[in-house]
């Protein structure tokens, strides 16, 4: 467990998409973060009070997470020195990134100097076995996309807290780093050696009580051509009961891959589906996520409306609407199933 | 590169089945063995003549290859002492067991005493990015399996010799450790972080002559509880034209998975070319490798006959056809797209 409460760097990013920890722990785990500290040439604002690593101390910060997420998973020479800084004050520094903290000299001995300690999140903590196939008690839901960076984490963050407030027994599992900080633990599903993937997901969801959901945050996608190794891994490991297909309006093409149009969601759902029924015959669709973000206000909730009677499923955006039209249709399900 | 030839050290192994780097190299590199070592107790016999390291050195063996393949991929306390010895003698020491040679210190300490080298074929020897999707030049034939240990290796070597036999540009791509033993070269795709599965099959399969065949080792089956993922990031990054279905006639179930039954050709067929046509739209199944050993000498050839009706494709058994009659419809394709 990495103790909190947290300071989020900021570093010099320039746009919030960089920011993706950062902002991840800023909405949904608010009340852990004491400030954020930007240097001079920062252009995002995550509305925190801005603070340096001494203020943060003094305000109760236990560790510096480093909140900007590079495409490549490298640290910016502009970052060392305020990382060294921080760790020679005795703030502990979390990293998101592919590179261990203690790979820089620098970070090293500042950490060795002070006691302060280093955690990459990214980096498998336990050696994980192959997968077994072996069923296990309790419900599983599992985020699936058609791309990435659509809403998985937010979706699942967003269920398992309205599950919560519902009464019902629901934890949210992270596969990835900010959804590690967000929620203490998980597994970086995707630093995991490929042979090990099914078994690290299936370890990620252990048995449990009968009426318990895990909540699983997805990683990339069937359709992805460089992430769909992992998302089939996560698919059969996490032998779910129910997917939630996930998807940003407007996007047509995978991000960063123009020649690759996106599948429809009817396709995405269905081949899902028929792979996921290899280690869970019956796993079915239970809901559909959509990020309205890039629709006009006034469009969002016609959109989730017509989605919804489409498919004959709950449609929700998880930062507009919450997951309550979900929660709601499970909780019937349940009650005509007992009946 | 690594040196040879061989000796191959089968240590105190039991069945072939535990020893199937050595039959690999045995089999298909039989020039580059010069020898078997067995133990006392060893109950396996390659037809090698035997002899230890000393002899094998005289007959200008470069390197042992630890020719054993235990389940989980350790190496036994027994086989220390001689793998230390040889190297102590000069010989390097080639292994494709998931752990490296030098974390065993008598192993380490024995090869920097005589400056003798370690080869962990399993561990990747370069970094790899992600996959990128792109179209590359040259024709990609992929060995797709209904379970892991059907004949995709024996499958692909048998193809690339028969191609370059008919006069056709072939290469055969290693996935695995005794691949790679047998080619010299390639990327232990199990072995690579999920991430990265996609990008190190392109890395693999680059660039070629237009009528240049890479023939692709596979790994797994997408039908497989544990190994999916990598049978799906091989299958996107490999982008190929042609796949060939491996399976072993009278194989029911998965492989040490009694509760998972094999999926049938026809559907295996289907879910690998529709997961395949994401990074090349024009794949098509080319033929039917079936591993007949299990079956009555007497109804080898009509098992094949049949299920080359059936399916209105060519159908051979690497070890006991070879892949002629793969390689002449090939021919005949290839002469009827010029015409």
């Amino acid at each position: 467990m990495i103790p909190g409460k947290y300071l989020l760097f900021l570093g010099d990013v320039d746009q919030r998409l960089d920011a993706k920890t950062a902002c991840g722990l800023a909405d949904w785990a608010p009340d852990r973060c004491v400030g954020q500290w930007r240097l001079p040439t920062c252009g995002v604002d995550l509305g925190l009070p801005d603070m340096d690593f001494r203020t943060a101390i003094e305000a109760g910060a236990r560790t510096m997470v480093i909140g900007i997420t590079p495409f490549g998973g490298a640290i910016a020479p502009a970052w060392v020195g305020p990382i060294a800084a921080a760790l020679r004050a005795g703030l502990n520094v979390a990293s998101g990134m592919h590179v261990r903290l203690e790979a820089i000299p620098e970070i090293a001995a500042a950490a060795q100097a002070s006691g302060a300690e280093l955690f990459n999140v990214r980096v498998p903590g336990a050696n994980y076995g192959v997968g077994t196939g072996r069923k296990r008690s309790g419900r599983r839901m599992l985020m699936v996309g058609t791309d990435c960076a659509v809403g998985k984490k937010y979706s699942a963050l967003a269920i398992a807290r309205d599950m919560n407030s519902a009464g019902m027994a629901a934890t949210f599992r992270a596969t990835g780093q900010t959804g590690i900080l967000i929620a203490g633990a998980g597994v970086p599903i995707d630093a995991i050696v490929s042979d090990f993937v099914a078994g690290a997901a299936e370890a990620l969801s252990p048995d449990n009580d009968a009426d318990h959901w895990d909540v699983i945050e997805g990683q990339g996608s069937l359709f992805h051509p460089a992430y769909a190794a992992v998302a089939l891994g996560l698919l059969h490991g996490s032998q779910p009961d129910a997917i939630i297909l996930c998807h940003a309006a407007g996007r047509s093409h995978v991000d960063g891959y123009p020649d690759f149009p996106l599948p429809g969601i009817a396709e995405c759902i269905e081949t899902n589906l028929r792979l996921a029924a290899r280690t869970n015959p019956d796993v079915r669709c239970a809901g559909i996520s959509i990020n309205t973000a890039a629709l006009p206000p006034e469009e969002r909730e016609s959109h989730l409306a017509s989605l919804s009677a489409e498919f004959s499923l709950p449609c929700f955006d998880p930062l507009t609407t919450g997951a309550h039209a979900l929660v709601a249709d499970l909780e019937r399900r349940m009650l005509a199933t007992d009946a």
